[in-house]
């Protein structure tokens, strides 16, 4: 390691809850996760101390309450104080593995008895990762390269039902999406290489009807599909997806981890679309888990080149603040990475969320993923399209949603068919009965 | 896919917490992850519905409450109704992919808004999975044939401190440990391949010690070297255990996913060590995550050999119950499978615990984890692989703790220095002052 990057720490940071002094807790979860040992051994020098040992950078204490949040907290019995930590580890410690530097600021930690509450808030990598990690190779402006698509938000799909269509039904959906001016289709994360509908055979149906309209018209469709399997078939998949002429690679990130996600990204050929299933249950309680602004520099890390993040009022359960932070993540300079991850915006989403999101983020950076509000479009899948296109743009200019609802019949339309109460009265006025 | 494997379904139980009845949430949840839309999309026909949807098996009402346990719950308002519920799904959907089985059984559950709680407790693979899932190639057998530990639990430690010893250090710890007699050393899952201990100098000067106390005595000491990397660095950490006659890789399983651990199984000559470090995030809050019954399952489909189960009256928050589920699922039948998953048994463990263990598993399969209890035994190390050897003999012919200290004088040691205030009592009558 040479010499300028001795010295450096790899920085993370906690909102805990304990049984203990919060300093006292902080103490040992840098103990745990550096030089600490529950009984001394003759090893545990002070020197050895001194060069490896975790630091609690700062405990900036919060409230109090009288029951522990988590299960099988100890010392029983409150109050139970909540804080802020911060602690540092020097990159000797693992040096420029990732999974390794997973293993260090979560590893064992959830399992502390002394811990009643743990999250993990955000991770501050030091600077000589830059080199290590150049972070997405296509990202925002790789995936607008690779699609032409270069003004305003990708405008995207997905294949619905998630299971069950063979794959010339699949291409055929394609065609008519392609058709409609769409910039990008998705496989759902529950259809990968299943008996019905083989990925060989899905990439082939697919990409000649892509090949066959970029033909004709100079637009490439970008499709995501989902080669998550086992390493060696994911491997084979994604060349499928190269050799015939295909722009993107979706991965389930949960399934492949870092090391697998840090492979597919280092091939190189296509964008890298990180689906983030599972993430649920690691971020959904406020007293377990982790906010996705950690996750999202790791994934960046690794090359994942685009990210889901959900929608500002989407179906699912999370607040819009989150989403907000979560795109903002993917955008934020990144150790000089030269490109920022792509948002990937999706989750009930029909057009009439991008003034709410153009007002929070100010970004028309993303890929903006709808699926009924295409599909199901009162003037069918183009008109769907030049909805959401409608709303961008009219969020871009400054245009209230009733205004650009004023302006623009297919997104007129949409409000029509998805819009919720509030936003029909509006648009509409009072409903006249 | 073969005739006779048509039909065949993978079924998943949850706990739920819903403000819905519990056979809706139940719906949703099957909805969500086969053939359902929000919005209907003309692909999904009745046929298509037949062929592919999920469908609900059972469900059991459970209690009420009136407070939703998870944030994000609608529609809003008690009560929140519990419930078991057990789903289904044609193999069809997916086919032997483990990663796009993970999507279909947890995939976006945990983000759905009708469920204001939801775990995962247990899946069951169809009996073809059998065929294609072979299992642990060590496993159990395979680890005591590594090491000559032909009976008994496996007697292993753990290096420590987890992060600064240089490799030289480590090897002669390692020396030490192998003169006491002990079967099995792993590197903390914080040490992976950094830059005072790097991965290759680690395994030479720790298999030179290896490989001589083998050559002399005849006992092959099992070391479990992390192989834990990105994944071409990790093949090759894998193939340099190999070459330098080691026996075992440990792998941190949630940084490499069911793709990873897989790959690394496949390899085939060496016993893959699970370590499961991250897992508390799934698992400690009641309300959130998993059961670990499913993911042993998982693993074990994936190849992994030996898999953290912590330990009875361990020193993390894991209830005895919890850790007693987790050894039985180890060892119980599965699909067939030659070889049961080797338990790994850690966390406080000096012994005192073989005695409980035993009563509620009734098995020696196992390898019994003891840090402090071996490295700090007033008498060293040897004498401390020996007081738990002792523990553990005592335990099998039936022996209280009491009359195994009587018996014993390295076991009765480690109550002196280990046990607590209770145990201590029991051996040693009142303290006298």
């Amino acid at each position: 390691m040479a010499s300028e990057q001795q010295g450096e720490r790899l920085r993370a940071s906690y909102w805990v809850e304990t049984p203990l002094k919060a300093e006292d807790a902080a103490a040992i979860l840098a103990g745990e996760q550096s030089t600490g040992t529950f009984v001394a051994v003759p090893g545990e020098t002070e020197d050895l101390k001194i060069r490896h040992a975790a630091r609690v950078e700062r405990v900036e204490e919060l409230e109090t309450v009288a029951e522990p949040s988590l299960p099988g907290s100890r010392p029983a019995g409150g109050p139970y104080r909540r804080a802020r930590v911060e602690v540092s580890w020097p990159i000797e410690n693992f040096g420029y593995n990732l999974p390794a530097i997973l293993s260090t600021v979560q590893g064992n930690l959830f399992e502390i008895a002394q811990f009643s509450g743990l999250r993990l808030l955000d991770i501050d990598f030091p600077a000589s990762f830059a080199e290590r990690f150049p972070g997405p190779r296509r990202g925002v402006a790789g995936t607008r390269e690779l699609t032409g698509a270069h003004k305003g938000p990708l405008i995207g799909t997905i294949i619905k039902p998630s299971v069950g269509l063979k794959p010339e039904a699949t291409a055929a959906m394609v065609g008519q999406l392609a058709e409609a001016g769409i910039d990008f289709v998705k496989d759902d994360e529950l259809m990968a290489n299943p008996p019905h509908a083989p990925f060989n055979e899905r990439v082939d149906a697919v990409m000649r009807v892509i090949n066959d309209h970029a033909d004709r018209t100079g637009k490439r469709v970008m499709f995501a599909f989902n080669v998550t399997d086992e390493h060696d078939a994911m491997l084979r998949h994604y060349d499928k997806v190269v050799e015939s002429g295909g722009t993107c690679a979706m991965v389930s990130l949960h399934s492949v981890g870092l090391t697998g996600a840090k492979r597919l990204a280092e091939q190189g050929d296509l964008a890298v679309h990180g689906h983030r299933n599972g993430w649920g249950m690691l971020t959904r309680h406020p007293v377990i888990g982790a906010d996705y602004v950690p996750y999202i520099k790791l994934w960046r890390l690794a090359g994942v080149d685009q990210l889901h993040v959900n929608g500002v009022a989407n179906k699912f359960w999370e607040p819009d603040d989150s989403v907000v932070r979560s795109i903002e993540a993917c955008h934020a300079p990144l150790l000089g990475q030269q490109n920022a991850a792509l948002p990937v915006v999706s989750s009930g989403q029909w057009g009439g969320q991008a003034f709410e999101t153009y007002r929070r983020t100010g970004t028309l950076d993303l890929l903006y993923q709808a699926g009924g509000g295409v599909m199901a479009h009162p003037g069918g899948p183009a008109a769907g399209v030049r909805a959401l296109r409608q709303a961008w743009d009219a969020a871009a200019a400054g245009l209230s949603l009733a205004e650009a609802a004023e302006a623009n019949q297919e997104f007129r339309q949409s409000v029509e068919r998805f819009g919720d109460a509030e936003t029909k009265k509006q648009v509409f006025g009072e409903p006249s009965s």
